[in-house]
Order: C-alpha cells, then sequence, then structure tokens
C-alpha cells in the first residue's frame, strides 16, 4: 500500500492530496492513511500538512545506491568490493565477517542506518538511517606492527582533506583520531587491528561522520557536543560524493604512506590539527599527563611539553583541553 | 569394555594376559581384543606384546590435572583461571573465545591433544596427546600497541629459562620467538593481538613445546627440523612441573617489563639469543635481508649489518641461517 501511495506523490511533486481522497482512492480508513504517511517519514521522506489542501511530498531520501557510487569511484581499490546495506548492526562487524571470510584490501561495508553502531572503548555511536555515513573498510597493510598508529592517523587525514574539498566547514583533527568542528564532535574514527606477533594481519577502519543529522536528530546526552555537517554549513550533502571524496583521498594517501613512509602523513596531520599548540591532559592507561601539545613524533605519538620543561610521549588516551 | 580392560593392566602391572584369555574372560571376539588394545594405545598406553604370554601394559600416559598443577604453581595471576581439555581443537580459539566472555589476565587453557593446533600463517601445529604442552594464555597488558613485540619477546625469554631450569638441554631463541636446540625446534610461540586504535586491548599468547614425544611421533615432513626435550635430554619430563616454571618465569618477567620497561627483558633475550653474531637472512614483507645480526632495538626489531656496511631493522619475517 505504501508503495503505491508513495507513487502517487512521486508522480505529482507540486500537488496536495487530503486524507479523505487517499481514504478513497485507495479504499483505506483515515487512520490507515495517517499511519501509512508516518511510515513514510520515517524512512526519510518529508510531507507538508496543510490543513483543508493535505498533504505534499517535499522531500525524499537519497539512498546511497551501488551503481551511483561506483560511478563516482575514481579509486581502483578501495571501495571496489562494496556491500551497501539498508540496515545492519554494525558495519565493523560485517566487514570483519567479510575479511574473515576473504574480503579483499579495499572492501567497503556501508549502511544507511546502524542498529548497534559503535566507538571507541565500545561506547554506542548514534548511526540514525539515511542521514550519516557509517562505513567500515578492510586493510591488509603490509606494515609491521608497530607501525599501526600510523593507519589511524593516515585515516583522518583522509577524511578531513575529503571534507573539505566536499564541504566548506572549518573542520581540524583532535588527537589522535576525531574530527571537531568549533569543539563538536563531526566525525569518529575506529580502527580495529588483528595482529599475529610482529605480523599485522588485518585492520577494520570503520568510519561514522555525521553528515545531513539536524538538531533534533541527536539524543540529549550528545546534543551538546556533536554536529553534523548540515547543520555546520547549512546544506544538505550529497553522501555518495563524499564518500568517493574520502576512499580517493584515503587510497593516495595510502600509497603515498607505503612509498614514503610516515612522513608526508605526519606533516599533512599536524597541519590539520587544532590540537597542536594548546594546553591538554590526557587519560593515558598510566595516568593523567598535561602539557601544550607540539607535536607528533616517528612513531605517531604525541609530544608534550610539561610545565616543568620536560618533553612526554603520550601513545593512547581521552584529550581534554585546558 | 576398554575401562574395565585398562583396570585389569593396572591392577596387574607386571603380568601378562593372552588376547585368548582376554577373549574369554570379557567374552569378545579376538578382533574386538585387537581393536581395544590399539584404542588404548593411540591414547598413550604402551603395551609390550610377547607371543604366547601376551600383552602387558609398560607404560601409562602422566595426565595433566588440575589439582596437581595448581599444588606446583608458584604465581599470583597466571595460570590461576585454569582450564584443562583432554581434547580441543585449538587453544588459541579456545582462549579466545574465553577472553571475550570475560576472562581475567592469565587464564590459562590447557589441552592434551590439538586436533587442529596452529602455529604462525596458520601452519598446522602438531599436537598428539599427551606428551606436549600445548597451552595459551590470554594478557590483558596496558601497554601502547607499538609495544606489542615486546611481548613476544618477553614470552620467549620466559620459555627458555624455564626450560633451562627443568631440563638439562641448550636450548636457545632463533628471532623473534622459536626455541631450538641443535638447529631443530623445540617450541613455537604464537601471540595473536587484538587493538583499538592504539590501544591493546588483549593478546592470546599460545606455547608449543614438544617434551615427551619420540622420533616415530613426528610426521614426516617435520622429522628432521624438530625434536623434543625427551629426545634431546634422554629423560622424560614431568610436564606440570615444566607448566608451572615457564608461569612463573613468566609473570616474573612481566612484572619486571611493567615496572622496568624492555630493557632487561633485551638484555635476557640477547643473553639466550642463537641468532645474534650470526649471518642471517631474513625473508621480509619487502623482500630479503642479509646481514650478521647485532642485536633488538628498543622497539624489538632486529638490527642487522650488511655487507655494504649498512644497518638495517627487520621488524618481521622469518630467518634463515646462513
Amino acid at each position: 500500500m505504501s508503495d503505491r501511495l508513495l507513487e502517487w506523490f512521486q508522480n505529482h511533486p507540486d500537488e496536495y492530496i487530503s486524507g479523505e481522497e487517499i481514504s478513497k482512492e485507495w479504499n483505506i480508513s483515515r487512520t490507515a492513511v495517517w499511519k501509512q504517511i508516518n511510515r513514510l517519514r520515517a524512512k526519510g521522506y518529508d510531507f507538508e500538512a496543510v490543513p483543508k489542501l493535505g498533504y505534499r511530498l517535499i522531500q525524499q531520501p537519497t539512498r546511497l545506491d551501488e551503481r551511483t557510487l561506483l560511478l563516482k569511484l575514481k579509486t581502483s581499490r578501495f571501495g571496489r568490493q562494496l556491500r551497501i546495506r539498508s540496515k545492519t548492526e554494525s558495519t565493523q562487524n560485517e566487514a570483519l565477517s567479510w575479511a574473515k571470510e576473504g574480503a579483499q584490501e579495499g572492501a567497503l561495508v556501508l549502511a544507511e542506518e546502524q542498529t548497534s553502531g559503535r566507538g571507541r572503548q565500545n561506547r554506542p555511536w548514534h548511526s540514525p538511517p539515511g542521514k550519516g555515513i557509517w562505513m567500515s573498510m578492510v586493510l591488509k597493510p603490509k606494515i609491521p606492527l608497530q607501525f599501526t598508529p600510523h593507519l589511524t592517523l593516515l585515516t583522518v587525514v583522509a577524511v578531513c582533506r575529503a571534507i573539505k574539498r566536499v564541504v566548506p566547514v572549518d573542520v581540524g583533527i583532535k588527537w589522535p583520531n576525531d574530527l571537531l568542528v568549533g569543539e563538536r564532535k563531526i566525525c569518529g574514527i575506529l580502527l580495529e587491528s588483528f595482529a599475529e606477533d610482529e605480523r599485522l594481519l588485518s585492520v577494520i577502519a570503520g568510519i561514522g561522520i555525521s553528515v545531513n543529522l539536524d538538531e533534533q536528530d541527536y539524543p540529549e546526552g550528545i546534543k551538546d557536543k556533536a554536529t553534523s555537517l548540515k547543520i555546520a554549513s547549512g546544506k544538505e550533502i550529497d553522501r555518495a560524493t563524499l564518500v568517493a571524496e574520502i576512499l580517493y583521498e584515503w587510497e593516495q594517501l595510502y600509497q603515498l604512506y607505503e612509498e614514503q613512509g610516515f612522513g608526508p602523513v605526519r606533516t599533512l596531520w599536524e597541519a590539520q590539527s587544532i590540537t597542536i599548540g594548546r594546553t591538554i591532559s590526557v587519560n593515558t592507561p598510566y595516568g593523567e599527563v598535561n602539557g601544550v601539545a607540539q607535536g607528533l613524533d616517528e612513531s605517531g605519538a604525541l609530544v608534550l611539553l610539561g610545565r616543568d620543561g620536560q618533553y612526554r610521549k603520550v601513545f593512547s588516551g581521552d584529550v581534554h583541553f585546558l
């Protein structure tokens, strides 16, 4: 039923149809009409409802579809093996299973919606349908385990550069791999790595970007800490274009890293950083470390200069600006 | 049936019983007798078979049992959560599942037999019943991902020291974590690591030691590359004693590492190494590297001095002596 009703709306883009007319035309109750409209709204269709005139379709969700995305891709490997799901538990879990079944490097899982998307330390990641980029890619880098943190930094640099190419927003990197607009998080990155002795076997790289979320899409606890590209730029963003741009930047940078090592990535990371030069506090497994962030060392650790004049390296932890 | 037959043998340690007598006593066919004897042999029981006299039990397998092992343990955490299996697919898989279900650091899985034990790069690991130490332990080290190779080196040092305390054999470390007697492998170590960004979440450390294997226990392809502690020392080794000693050395060294970092582990590793000072070739993901092994750097990489006078670091690969 909702398919035929939707078809009518799509074929009559400027027309209003009242609940009564729908009820008669499709021989359903007024309550059923109301339910169908709400069902479509939940799927991302938006209707104007004017008393006496009725409903008019004013916005349709843009779906990520395989053909459109593949046409936009400028990469040779990244995203060339592609799975787009309308709903999945977690793109990380799905990409990991796929990797175990033999997915190639660059295999990508995208989902319109994640029902239990997760960020670092198993924190839930809010991934409502149709408005974000929730994706995970399989990497099989031929690098020593020691260099794994380079990949985290490389990935956030690629996403940051891609966003800036597509959307006019002032986005910057908080160490190691958060992207912020102002003080609000717009993107989270999670790399899960699997190693055998000193050999890195595979990495599942997850990227979550709040693209077209509106203020009301955020639950209470997140509202003041997060924002979206749409809120920040005032424009609806074409997700397929952004995905294609991210994959392109990412693949380019990955090749550069394979050829030239961490040097160029470090320079690019530092150039996009909003952490460097600021006084910060980091919760490390060994306790809290404070200081002014100086830059990255060759392993990807963050170097802090303390008030005591001592330099300290931080390998992992959450950064807080002081 | 084989239980009652076994009981008879155990109660009559010096007596022979013929196939015919067994057949009459337990009212089974001669073929069934022969099958029962073979079934017991496969479980590690050994019989002398003398024409006309019959069978005599000459050796019983010593089982690893929880009570005996716990009594020998000198550790506070390592091995205190304990699962001993008579047969399992792979102690690595079982320890990993256990870790996911919340096993503490130090949780240990031991098996008398592995049906698909595995070494590095999914190579099969020969783990016949009752004669080896096939075990995997859960570690949850609070160290940066970059330092994971330290754990591999720490583990092999602990095993090497423990073996030397219990068995009079000249065992040495081949980089990074094989133990050899002469040119033959006596122990393999496999660390599987799981990380989230730059945080190491858990490590499953697998140790496989050929303890009481005899020459005929090795399949053709392995025979000339492997040996056992029994073959090397000429003595049957008590496995529980050796397990307890390994866990003790391992826990001690792990605590030392937590307190003082990699320095002491590096010194101990180098002292037990049979790699240093030798001309070797290493198959790395980037190609073959040759040179004289000099020692470890602070990350655990092996430093080689090439014929061109250049120093090169090797992070992963298989070592071949030239």
